[in-house]
């Protein structure tokens, strides 16, 4: 679907030859009208989805609509903004920030639902564990990476990842989806073990076990534990779609396993991805794992909207790369030259030859762009084969980068269904999970 | 007043030894609480002030409350993003920028209140004058720059501003208040003329006509003319403050002198000069330019507070250099360094001597920073001077830059007063006018 529109953008692209087409302007009507339908504000609600685009903010969402070609699905529903310093840093890393948009409390970068102090504190999710509401964890990093573990257990130090493992069982986190079957497999203690550790242990603990696309759209049951690659899942541009399922498809798989509990569900989906193509200052991937995320985030509204009991709450946990909307001087986005790029730029260097005299047939192959002389060299000198050939695609596509880490600004916070008003203004990561428990009726206190 | 504070604030980093000192986070509660402040929603609307911060984004303002060591005076009011791209580009210029918010109409990039094909259109500043209501423009560029000539007038080139400044008068703006006295002593046709034409014109017709400060605060009439510089007003960093007032003095001025008529009044207020901050990539003016902007809407909402029916709207028209807020993949900000910077780079490169070797002394006297011999050298092989003592100022302070133009990201847009919630969501620059004259029950028709 996705892909037949692009391509009609792109031949109307062509046939405008360079023309300004003006998308989302006649819908800001439309969307005017649709957020009225945010009524029933003190209704209780029922289910809350948490969706976190990693490493997005208001420069991903202008990118990936002109990206589209439309809104996102999320779009319309821009409440305010969060702020999302951590407790020793005006720039969070993933682990801080989850924890603060899971327990409510700041902490030190590095360190996972654990206070500065390295007391334990509890999330939204174990307070929608405690009263009777089933809870799932969706992600395309290992399912044990910092923003997932920070709602399914404590750890002082983020890359305790089998340390995280076991946690989400003693937690009773009913389903399980994403990368890092290692991790299930492995002691606390760091040492491998017999295939079938935790995994085993889940299988006999009622958890349906699931490993591919297919098993997992057959997933029936109210507990379901799907791991699908060893370490993270496949960036979207190099997913096999046979092995690994979608972030839509696990979102949809985990609702429809959580919506079997009468009490509701607390479900958290992670789009992990797009702020490691941040991290890479790789244009094209970010949008394709945006879009990614974008689809998941339309399989939860439209859950949110048949159901009318469920709240769902976007909102990414710090910004990666310091991307711009345009860039070098220039007054202009070509965003729609990244639709048709296939492989991360990482992928592309591994195609290269020793002499990378390959380069120009490659980054064809890849991009369908032809490279320049000066772009060709500019890849041949450089140290890392990668960021170079990421450079040149972003400097094509007019975004603009300032680091390969992340950056503190403000982010959009979007949120759908009963008392989303809640979200409105200036907030605080650490607001949103107290807001959530508010609006659940449930007690949150750290 | 904000010097005390700044000077308490840094011995507080000295004495906690760069130990992480939290702000914003306790004010949270107090905010959501104010926010409910924003009451009397179906109440019309008698006064507008519209404040635009040119450039001005989310990475500014996260920036600027670093900065400050506290939220800006309009930080809580955010209530949703606006898109900003124009009739030709994703990427827009102040001109169609300043057409759209004012006009609801998109046009061409370096068109001035005409559309597309050249037509004039009406403003919500036409409109509120149609309406009875006294208007008003205020900005630190000249007066007849793109944004409030947006506002006043219409011109197919936003370069034309000696066409533009008669067309104020013919317009009935009451107070005008900027930079820009050459362009209203020069014909349309732009043969300069002997000192007093417009000026003297505008005085018979009833304007008091002040050019410094003193002269301003004593201004009492309905309808001021204040032209404080040949050009544009000095930045915030070099004004000199007997003969150019603040930009909230003139914000103050202008109320004071609006706030006569009874049917209300009509006020646009600019803080132009961050956006040349932003395309000299020079984080200190941008900073201390914020900070004026910051105090002139502090002035407009205290008047809204205590008048009841006014609406503040502040929104930037776009965002300008691709500002980040940390770079270079370091997790810190450290904008508390540009408090005590007191000139713009392209000021301390003027105090260069031909082979720059007092370029140690000149940083140190305007910034307090030691510069290392490696950033000695990055400025001494530059081909441009300016941009190197901004790009190692920059760098210290870890706030990041993509362009020396704008960029095309949606910004915050904030709102205060009477139906201030309209302004909820994701929403269009071309919206924003549109909601004003339907708050205000006016008309503006395009």
């Amino acid at each position: 679907m996705f892909k037949k529109m692009a391509t009609v953008a792109l031949c109307a692209g062509v046939l405008l030859s360079g023309m300004y087409v003006n998308v989302g302007f006649n819908e800001a009507e439309a969307d005017h009208k649709e957020k009225a339908g945010n009524a029933n504000s003190n209704e209780k609600v029922k289910n809350v989805i948490y969706m976190i685009p990693d490493g997005y903010n208001a420069d991903y969402a202008t990118n990936y609509r002109w990206f589209k070609g439309e809104k996102s699905s999320f779009d319309p529903y821009v409440k305010g903004l969060i702020q999302t310093y951590s407790a020793n840093s005006e720039v969070t890393d993933s682990a801080a920030a989850g924890t603060a948009m899971a327990t409510g409390v700041k902490t030190n970068n590095g360190m996972v639902s654990v206070s500065p102090e390295k007391e334990e504190v509890d999330s939204i999710l174990d307070a929608a564990e405690g009263s009777k509401k089933s809870t799932g964890l969706v992600a395309t990093s290992t399912i044990t990476h910092a923003t997932p573990a920070s709602f399914g257990a404590s750890v002082v130090d983020r890359g305790d990842q089998a340390k995280i493992a076991p946690q989400y069982f003693d937690n009773d986190v009913d389903v399980i989806l994403g990368g890092g079957r290692d991790y299930f497999l492995s002691t606390s203690e760091g040492g491998k073990q017999t295939e079938g550790n935790l995994i085993e242990e889940a299988q006999k603990d009622g958890y349906e076990y699931v490993t591919n696309t297919d098993e997992l759209s057959k997933a029936r049951g109210e507990k379901v534990l799907g791991l699908f690659s060893d370490g993270a899942m496949a960036s979207e541009l190099e997913r096999p779609e046979t092995s690994q399922p979608s972030l839509a498809d696990m979102t949809d798989a985990a609702i429809n396993a959580l919506d079997q509990d009468k009490d509701g569900f607390f479900l958290m989906v992670e789009g992990s991805q797009i702020d490691w193509a941040g991290h890479a200052n790789d244009a094209a991937w970010a949008m394709h794992d945006s879009k990614a995320f974008d689809e998941a985030v339309a399989e939860a509204i439209e859950f949110a909207k048949q159901d009318g009991k469920t709240l769902v709450v976007v909102a990414g946990d710090h910004e990666t790369g310091g991307m711009s909307v345009g860039a070098n001087g220039e007054y202009d986005v070509k965003t729609e030259i990244l639709r048709d790029v296939t492989a991360s730029g990482a992928y592309m260097a591994e195609q290269l030859n020793d002499k990378r005299s390959n380069v120009k047939d490659v980054v064809k192959e890849y991009t369908g762009l032809e490279l320049t002389d000066k772009e060709v060299k500019q890849i041949k000198d450089a140290s890392a084969a990668d960021s170079a050939i990421n450079k040149v695609i972003s400097d094509r596509a007019l975004i603009g980068w300032t680091s390969g880490g992340h950056t503190g600004v403000d982010l959009p916070i979007y949120a759908y269904g009963p008392q989303s008003e809640k979200f409105n203004g200036l907030l605080n990561n650490v607001d949103i999970p107290m807001i959530m428990a508010e609006a659940m009726k449930i007690e949150l206190e750290n």
